[in-house]
């Protein structure tokens, strides 16, 4: 026997006549004629608890109540008066004629109204309880969890099965900054907490266990963004004997499973478009397609104008020159322009040149802008007729290097796209927008180091015909990787791997990692490979991610139960903290600054 | 369209005539007649595969097959032979008339043979990939899967939601020894990995998630022991608005579901068991009933006996004196006690005193034994009463402080009932003995700090009308704590938890925790009361155990994937390993003996 026999939220007039008893927190007390009316709240929702005073004992219970207190109550449940029925509430149409009340126990007054829409994250985040309570944080909590239980049972039935990896496992000095765990036992060595169950998995394929798949931590020391955690919870999945499109379409179909089993929606057809082609028209490798504005592509006519600030790009390797057409933009004001000419110089742009094309009929006569004096008329030709400009339209214009353009252009755009104009004039659609991004390169070169480095991890394999350019132009090479994008926030990626000795160390040789240094860090998956290692692919989706698209909460920490802030704290627990000079001492350790603490 | 159509080992005799194929690994391959014979090895087992030498482009691939390549089978199906059939297999009526044969990576010759059934636990862990591809393991993994999946249904059907907590969070300094996690952005400071979600998940409760679980990993940095692992995986449950017989009722059902569902086992009624009752009988917490063996108490009538190692524990406070029969014991050989004398001792017992049985009519003259001459009639009457000793019988005694008396006995106690004379005699049942042990005492007393320490922990409830005893008498306070015992194992324990403040400082007070100390150490988990907290419990079951248990597996090792040896080492990645100094001096520490690596 519980001590409740219905939640709250779930009394609906089903139960009408019936007695029930429930268990719950006092939302809010309101005294009206005489009776005292209790908002009564649990997971499931809110009851209307009507208290009468010709039961005297019960009442004077009611009348010490306040916000928060936990109570139950025993009571009839009846139809609500005509006209006070509230359509919003499951348990709308009733109300509960109490007739015992118990506080199960009392409250102190929170620190803020429960229903404050104002509060500062860390006021949240350090009376988190409290804050957990919200509908809002109960909805995001309950809906990831549907979204796991969901993703499980998708998984299960395509003979996918759950097998837990270390937590405690080796550092490697790649990728991002590892978490460090001391060894008591081994005196100067460490544990590292994974930054991803990526080689297990291999391992696991290599074992034959055919299809793996681990909702996980995963672990990475880095500087936080506002989307991410240093614990983060990662869908990580592998299966053998699967190509590239059945495991993208397989992925598609469980995605496109949790969105209609928990939210009802249905996500369409996915797009597949290579990364190229992302590039060329988003300047982004995770486009957002809600959003109707693309690239027009210049370079090319650039190349002999009189403007330096385009010629120069157009005619230098790897530089770049786009135009970004909105339509109706004419309409942007001056401040507007220069706000925008602030926002693009985050991302590396020197400036950001424009057009309003007043009256396209008119020609250059009919375009309003500094530059275009600068500009001879096939280029302004070019320029009219490749983005289709139409009178009322602004052009901007992105010339630089090629990874400067597309950044600072491809921001423009989503801040554009997902600004009013666009919601007023239809540039931006309210829907769901999945994707898939397609035919990563293997490599890309880095300036700085002066070699190339794997674009996705060096364990990924070559698209079919590509393994010879690995040697000979590694920048041509296209892999077996892929991304799914919604919304222009990458899901999740992953790719075919390599399952033959020989490629790997194709691999690591165009990564210019020699023989002694891959057998030291990735040994034992060298070994394994050996051994008939089955063809195997997989991906991870980022779990808090795809929950925080799904809720459209403003924050990943708002689907997180206990977050870390973006300074690495847990404000309830107060963690990280100092510890006994003792445990470092077993650990083997000692601090560098024992001032700091 | 995957590279297969079917798995091998779910290739039956539905499938005559159909053409079907396969991919897997070689586990076997013989000449016969002029034909090769493939046993082909996947997750679901094996099938056999004929290569018949009239196809001869195949056949040249098949002669060139080694064991453990990973091959790609397609061709027909048909019966076996008349006489070749194999009942072992569910694809053992029949087998695949080989069409097209390609070999998808082929294999170095593997260190050892899979189905090798001495392989040293060093060369297992080393080459785990290989040893996991071993059916024992794949049986072991796949059944802690679908436990794992048997679990999560029935929780979701009762309400309960999969909620993430922390893995780095606060140190605490009680308990067990903490993993460290060094904090980069906050010099000095440490996370902890957590050694249970327990006060996270008392706070989801206060936040009112009504019932929450996780299935995750725990981290105690302790000497390991046989059947520990430095994480282990922990079933995480807690219900609000449920009592303590509730909680165990719903329990139960629980893992009575996950026997039925996984094993096709009825595990019946548990019977429940006061700790205080166990202690009499069994001298441990967790009795394993399969073993009909019960100690005797003989205390009382030993206090006047002149043999001093008797008397002296029984007129001793704390002192004890048992005595155990077993039936049928008189043909245990002196050897055989003298390994018993030995056995005890690891426990503390300073020798063992027995009894042979060899003609109870006879009275003491029936006698044999180097005590006997030491007792009194009274005493020698009371111990043939008492155990109701019968000709044949050999008895055992314990005489110390109680701890020693049933640490020691009781493992004598199971000594002797998981050996061979036990199941001959039928002293041992081989049957699965669930069983809830009860009422646990809040507080147990530390001789040697001088002071009171909770059994469970600081947040057990006391059973209603104890709570007074915490201060006047806390060795007789009683909690709300329950374990589940299996065969003699503990698979899992809770308690009701502690939900108003004032009771939980009560027990701040009976265990000497000042105010402030319980503030620092716990205040979240205080400050979280105030705001009216629900009446809750929970429990939490050791995966890992769980699963050794149900497949019988010689170690805990053998269910999980990539354990660590007892030195705390992971043999395949050779984690904990050395780490670049930038990364201590990032973490803000250093090496202690930097000579050490």
């Amino acid at each position: 026997m519980s001590m409740r026999s219905h939640y709250c939220g779930l009394v609906t007039e089903d139960l009408i006549g019936h007695t029930v008893t429930l268990c719950g927190w006092v939302n809010r007390r309101r005294d009206h004629g005489g009776v005292i009316f209790v908002d009564l709240r649990d997971r499931e929702g809110y009851v209307q608890v009507v208290c009468d005073p010709d039961r005297p004992e019960m009442f004077a219970i009611a009348e010490d109540l306040r916000n928060e207190f936990c109570i139950q109550v025993k009571g009839l449940v009846r139809a609500r008066p005509e006209g006070t029925t509230n359509d919003n509430l499951k348990s709308g149409k009733i109300e509960v004629l109490c007739h015992e009340l118990t506080v199960l126990n009392p409250s102190v007054t929170p620190p803020f109204q429960l229903d404050d829409e104002n509060l500062s994250e860390t006021t949240r985040l350090t009376h988190r309880v409290l804050d957990l309570r919200r509908p809002y944080m109960q909805n995001n909590l309950m809906l990831r969890y549907r979204v796991t239980m969901e993703v499980r049972k998708f998984l299960d039935e395509h003979g996918f099965i759950d097998i837990e990896t270390p937590m405690l496992t080796k550092s490697t000095p790649e990728g991002a900054r590892d978490y460090l765990v001391p060894s008591r036992v081994h005196d100067g060595h460490f544990f590292a907490l994974p930054q991803s169950p990526q080689l297990f998995k291999q391992l696991l394929m290599v074992a034959g266990y055919d299809r793996y798949y681990q909702i996980t931590k995963c672990f990475r020391d880095e500087d936080l963004r506002a989307d991410r955690q240093p614990e983060f919870t990662q869908i990580d999945i592998e299966t053998s004997f699967l190509g590239e499109q059945e495991i993208r379409d397989l992925f598609q179909r469980m995605i496109t499973h949790v969105f209609r089993q928990t939210m009802n929606v249905d996500l369409g057809e996915f797009p597949v478009m290579p990364y190229a082609e992302a590039m060329f028209k988003y300047g982004s490798d995770k486009p957002d397609l809600r959003v109707k504005l693309e690239f027009t592509e210049l370079t090319d006519v650039m190349k002999d104008v009189d403007f330096k600030v385009f010629s120069g790009p157009a005619t230098t390797p790897g530089g770049r020159v786009v135009a970004l057409r909105v339509p109706g933009g004419s309409e942007i004001s001056r401040s507007e322009i220069d706000a925008y000419t602030e926002f693009v110089k985050i991302y590396g742009a020197k400036g950001l040149a424009w057009i309003k094309v007043n009256d396209v009929a008119a020609g250059r006569d009919g375009l309003q802008s500094p530059i275009v004096k600068n500009l001879h008329d096939a280029a302004i030709t070019a320029i009219l007729e490749r983005t289709g400009a139409r009178s009322g339209d602004i052009l901007f214009f992105g010339a630089d290097k090629a990874k400067v353009v597309n950044d600072a252009i491809g921001a423009l755009r989503l801040k554009i796209g997902h600004g009013e104009l666009a919601k007023k004039t239809g540039l931006f659609e309210d829907r769901w927008a999945p994707l898939w991004v397609v035919d990563f390169p293997m490599f890309e070169f880095d300036e700085d180091d002066h070699r190339w480095n794997a674009v996705h991890h060096p364990f990924t394999a070559p698209k079919d015909g590509h393994e010879d350019d690995m040697d000979s132009d590694p920048g041509k090479c296209v892999a077996k990787a892929y991304d799914m994008v919604l919304n222009g926030w990458e899901l999740g990626g992953g790719s075919v791997r390599i399952h033959r000795a020989e490629v790997q160390s194709k691999v690591f040789d165009a990564l210019k990692i020699s023989p002694e240094d891959a057998q030291l860090k990735f040994g034992f998956l060298l070994d394994a490979l050996q051994y008939g290692a089955p063809p195997h692919g997989g991906l991870a989706f980022g779990l808090d991610r795809l929950v925080t698209l799904m809720t459209k909460a403003e924050s990943i920490r708002d689907v997180i139960a206990f977050p870390k802030t973006q300074r690495a704290q847990d404000l309830l627990t107060q963690a990280p903290s100092p510890v006994d000079e003792k445990q470092l001492r077993e650990l083997h350790i000692r601090l560098r600054n024992p001032a700091a603490v």
